[in-house]
């Protein structure tokens, strides 16, 4: 985009569009991964070391391992000497979070397109749980439902929802969908707080909201795939209607 | 995770979860863009005067500006005075694609899952874009599924694969379908690149690949919703199998 632009000017040369070092400390811990040579949990060198490993600045080196901090792909220990505690961490899907929230924020995404997104994946989800989710499994989530008549804000039980809807994407067994889900929340989470906030009782709303999960989780349990698939389509539009409300 | 490891030191407190400036940065940059102070093409302070309004030090606005730029949310012109050219970006997506691939990547999801959820998302996009589909958006990617037969490599038949199928889901309507697209490309690149490099010729592949395009098109021009949704399945699925053959 910027390219073009800059093509009207009258420079003979256009600027070439070399990757920034940090950008190339990023890409070469992706690498690393990529080779087997790095995996979650194993301890990175110090920031000093690495930028002499790498022959780049530390300073490319500290703004590289923030960006992965961010994506989630690096977690640096809080309170102790704080470079020598990076590791690379298990891509627990902070990165899918917060990339989704300021992409949908940026690109005005509607609620209803976010919703649509998210009955798409959760109503599979349910169908699929129907065949995978153990009693365990079943137990656990109907636990999970009741857990936030407890909550003390509506940000709390709104994390709890969150929890639940990706505890079911994982019994359902797609290794990307728990982050989807949570992504897609975060990415509604003002829209939800907003809504919340208009009406009279929250808990009276959560708590109609987890009876949905209740009953949810019962036809998963009885094996009925396409009842679970159509009350969580269900499930989640409603909630979208009580948020559209004056 | 490391803070509960780090409740059985004998330590008499435990270090406190602060945000760190770099993290309050975007963190107020993010909220700019929420209250409608900042948004897509606005020009931001240079990296001296932000620091400044923020009273934090250069590196952490640095640091936020790259956190920021990865995730594709801040543009940085190229070979120009670099922070004064810091814009607003219109979230193109660029951080999605980027998260999407350090996820699956970081947590070994497997292809057979990624497919999964395209298959999800793009069977869904092709049934929708049977009803919201111009012929202009039909001749568009028409045209695009022939581009690509002058494609000098297997790396940019892909990309223009990719395009294809970003673009059929932007004709579907859902603003979000795009990026995911995307991302859900991303993710299995390696995967892609390494079964064609697997296949003795990458342009027959890529040959019927495209007419399976030109095939999805027709029934999406004809408004053949539930046939086109079928036709995007078995594609997707077919590839699949292809990138698994030995």
């Amino acid at each position: 985009m910027t390219q073009s632009s800059e093509a009207d000017s009258e420079d003979p040369f256009l600027p070439m569009n070399t990757p920034r070092v940090f950008e190339s400390v990023v890409a070469e811990i992706e690498r690393a991964i990529v080779m087997g040579r790095l995996g979650p949990g194993d301890r990175l060198p110090n920031e000093r070391d690495l930028a002499s490993m790498m022959q780049v600045s530390r300073n490319s080196v500290r703004e590289a391992m923030r960006v992965l901090e961010m994506f989630g792909a690096v977690e640096t220990a809080n309170g102790r000497g704080r470079l020598s505690g990076s590791t690379i961490a298990d891509g627990a899907g902070a990165g899918v979070r917060t990339t989704l929230r300021l992409h949908t924020l940026l690109n005005g995404v509607p609620l209803r397109d976010i919703v649509e997104m998210r009955v798409l994946i959760e109503s599979q989800a349910a169908h699929k749980a129907a065949s995978s989710a153990t009693l365990d499994d079943c137990e656990r989530l109907l636990r999970m439902s009741s857990d936030w008549t407890t909550a003390r804000s509506a940000e709390e039980a709104n994390e709890l929802d969150t929890a639940f809807h990706a505890e079911l994407a994982r019994v359902a067994g797609n290794a990307l969908a728990p982050a989807m889900v949570e992504g897609l929340r975060e990415a509604m989470v003002r829209d939800l707080l907003q809504g919340f906030e208009r009406l009279a009782d929250w808990r009276t709303e959560f708590a109609r909201s987890s009876a949905e999960h209740v009953e949810i989780v019962s036809l998963i349990r009885a094996g009925e795939a396409e009842k679970a698939s159509e009350a969580m389509r269900l499930h989640c539009t409603r909630l979208f209607e009580v948020m559209n409300q004056e």
